[in-house]
């Protein structure tokens, strides 16, 4: 971690986190029954017919107002354009909207259930991008399986857009979706359950270890559940210097050579790749022989699958990340009777909660302000992810933070427009460094 | 006429219609010179960085807020309409949501442009679409020139959507893509410059043809502009009951034997289909030829290649709408000068604007309301198109009516609100009426 401080420092440094508010509006949401929240959610759902609403910016009220906004005044701003494309940023909203895209595939914990069922997800990601990046997003739902369909599909519509958030795409095909439209397309393009998760996850992995007095070079981290979030997970883990990774599925560690299932075929591409970049040791065993020793786990699975004799066994002031929703691989009251020191989960009604919804808008905020500024593509690289997590960790002051508060409430905005300033600083600074290597291969 | 107001009269009539208001808010815009409308409407462009912006429904304030609208409580919403997708339209915003959807290729006068070139205008249609039609409205830009792709396009995105506005798509390519969309989606789709520019001139045309007492079956009607609007405005027409219709193109009147050009190939499938339909007469000759005892003349062609004395050879009592945009076939004082008894354009700073702006968001109002009611696939078909013309006409009342107000202003909501009542109980009407023949035919 301190490598990555010294890379990023004068980010951090440069944007000003307004302290004071470090904890204010930090609540913790009631433990309501389920049966009562789903009642009151399809209450408001009725109530509100749509959680957006498209609104007018200019005042239109008569024929002059008519000819600015719309034809014929409208003719200048479309030729300027056509001359200077990048001055669509300036004319148009297309540098402030997100396109929130999905095929409905891999919905929340409830799977497959299609576009139409996966509407309301959306519409809860544009309310958010609102409310926590002050961005226009838009859903876009893409009714088709073909992996090629859905690309080509994609990048016929992006130019109407200024970013693009794939969401709750399955596995593996969200893998080379993101891959093939963030080469194809020049627009910042995200998945959130990918990278979201894993930026969040590694923040507040950051200020766990802060506490625990261990560095991230050192430690031992399973990963259970080798999905969207698990490899995007273990990969920006190791892109921050972590070593020793070991990852599980349902059949246990992944090791060379192991197969896919007991007396079966060979691992598929993915988990063969994973067992080339993690458990270098080649590490074999079931999960409880994977968590033996270990500092950290994280999971990214289901629920319930991890005891609390299972986290005893675990190295010295364990940290425990059961990101699994809605029921985390094990209760935090369970994981702290097994000597767990800090536990995370993904639900709002436990402390530290470890929820992209803290990254996709300060992420796509300060994405999008160094694409206003350049005019140019700002990919969410490596650089820029681990800075937005850094940032993250940051914004919980050292003096405020405790095994409870290892990331900031979503209801900080200042700790948001923090991460958003550092991410637009970060991307700013790599576009103009990959600008100047250009002009140096061209002397 | 009058078979058609037999035909729609309950309708028209069980719409009210505020009298009081017909004529409040008809302003007409100065002319102002293209130069300073041009340096305006950039400066307000600047000002605005979009006309649109996405804003929140529900209020975010707290982690119950949060989980209502957003995981967990949404699952509630997503499972309710995997199961019965007809809720979709009562849990989110899709069944108020129109995409304007453009290709980029005919944009306003300025041809093919590009789709980023074109995204003023289609955020214009939004800010009418929200203005006009209380309707939430979004551009989406689809980058290719490839028709099939088009159209795999669009019907892989058309579940986001409760309607389809295609909007400045080049001609004939508009034509296929209309109709294989029509018959493919299950969501009304309309092509702006076709149907909304035909609904406007029929409207315009029942006013005037009341003021001149002529009955739309006895009279010869010239179109000069075999394209998307010209074609459209033609068959329209036709189904309201025109008998004689003459089609011009630059090299003369479309008639069977014609060809293409002089000295050229035969006619494209386009025009010997209009020869089929029109000039069963079988009449030859230039646009000159073909004015000469012409009741009405319809211009949506370029600008300026009427004369004068042209319009002194058409019939008693001459017609003249010149559509053309932004200079008429005629300026209105020439055709005046030539014995024009009414005269139209579709520019904002003459008498009798004939603007498509006037259709487009009560008619998707209309049909949208009646595919909420019925969660049902509600068609813009002829009968909905005539109905919204008659009511367009009828919007402005007998008393009202005089040669120089023979359409509604567009900034009368209260025309505007009786087209969308009129055009709703037509659609549900002609959509019972098939439930009923399907019924009908199961027996």
């Amino acid at each position: 971690m301190q490598g990555l401080i010294s890379k990023y420092g004068k980010f951090l440094d440069a944007v000003k986190l307004k302290k004071s508010t470090y904890k204010k509006s930090v609540e913790m949401q009631k433990n309501l029954s389920t049966d009562k929240l789903s009642k009151d959610a399809i209450k408001a759902h009725k109530k509100w017919k749509g959680k957006y609403s498209i609104e007018l910016v200019p005042e239109i009220n008569n024929y002059y107002d008519l000819s600015l906004a719309y034809t014929p005044g409208v003719a200048a701003a479309c030729k300027e354009i056509e001359a200077a494309p990048q001055k669509v940023f300036e004319y148009t909203r297309k540098g402030n909207l997100v396109a929130v895209i999905t095929d409905g595939t891999a919905v929340l914990g409830l799977g497959d259930i299609g576009v139409l069922g996966s509407l309301p997800v959306m519409e809860g990601k544009v309310a958010l991008f609102k409310k926590f990046g002050g961005l226009d997003a838009i859903p876009i739902l893409v009714d088709t399986k073909d992996t090629e369909q859905f690309i080509a599909t994609v990048k016929n519509i992006a130019q109407s857009f200024g970013g693009i958030n794939l969401e709750d795409i399955a596995s593996p095909r969200c893998f080379q979706i993101l891959k093939r439209l963030q080469s194809e397309l020049d627009i910042p393009v995200f998945h959130d359950d990918q990278h979201g998760t894993a930026i969040v996850t590694l923040g507040a992995l950051f200020n766990a270890l802060k506490l625990v007095g261990k560095q991230l070079e050192d430690i031992n981290i399973v990963i259970n559940g080798p999905g969207a979030a698990g490899v995007a997970i273990a990969e920006l883990l190791l892109s921050a210097g972590a070593k020793n990774i070991i990852m599980c599925d349902e059949f246990g560690i992944l090791h060379k050579g192991r197969l896919s299932a007991l007396g079966a075929e060979k691992l598929d591409d993915l988990k063969s790749y994973l067992t080339n970049i993690t458990n270098l040791q080649g590490k074999v065993g079931n999960l409880t022989d994977a968590l033996k020793g270990a500092d950290v786990f994280i999971g990214v699975s289901v629920g319930g699958i991890v005891s609390g004799d299972m986290i005893k066994q675990m190295a010295k002031q364990p940290i425990v990340f059961a990101l699994a929703n809605p029921i985390p691989e094990i209760l935090p009251v369970e994981a702290e009777k097994g000597g767990a020191y800090i536990v995370g989960t993904g639900r709002s009604d436990f402390k530290n909660q470890i929820n992209n919804a803290l990254v996709f808008p300060p992420l796509f905020r300060g994405v999008l302000n160094a694409q206003q500024k350049t005019s140019a593509n700002i990919p969410i690289c490596t650089d820029v992810m681990l800075a937005a997590a850094l940032a993250l960790s940051k914004s919980v002051a050292d003096t405020e933070l405790t095994r409870e508060f290892i990331v900031p409430s979503l209801f900080n905005q200042s700790a948001l427009d923090y991460v958003a300033g550092v991410v637009e600083k970060v991307a700013l600074d790599r576009y103009e460094a990959s600008v100047r290597e250009v002009a140096l291969v061209k002397q």
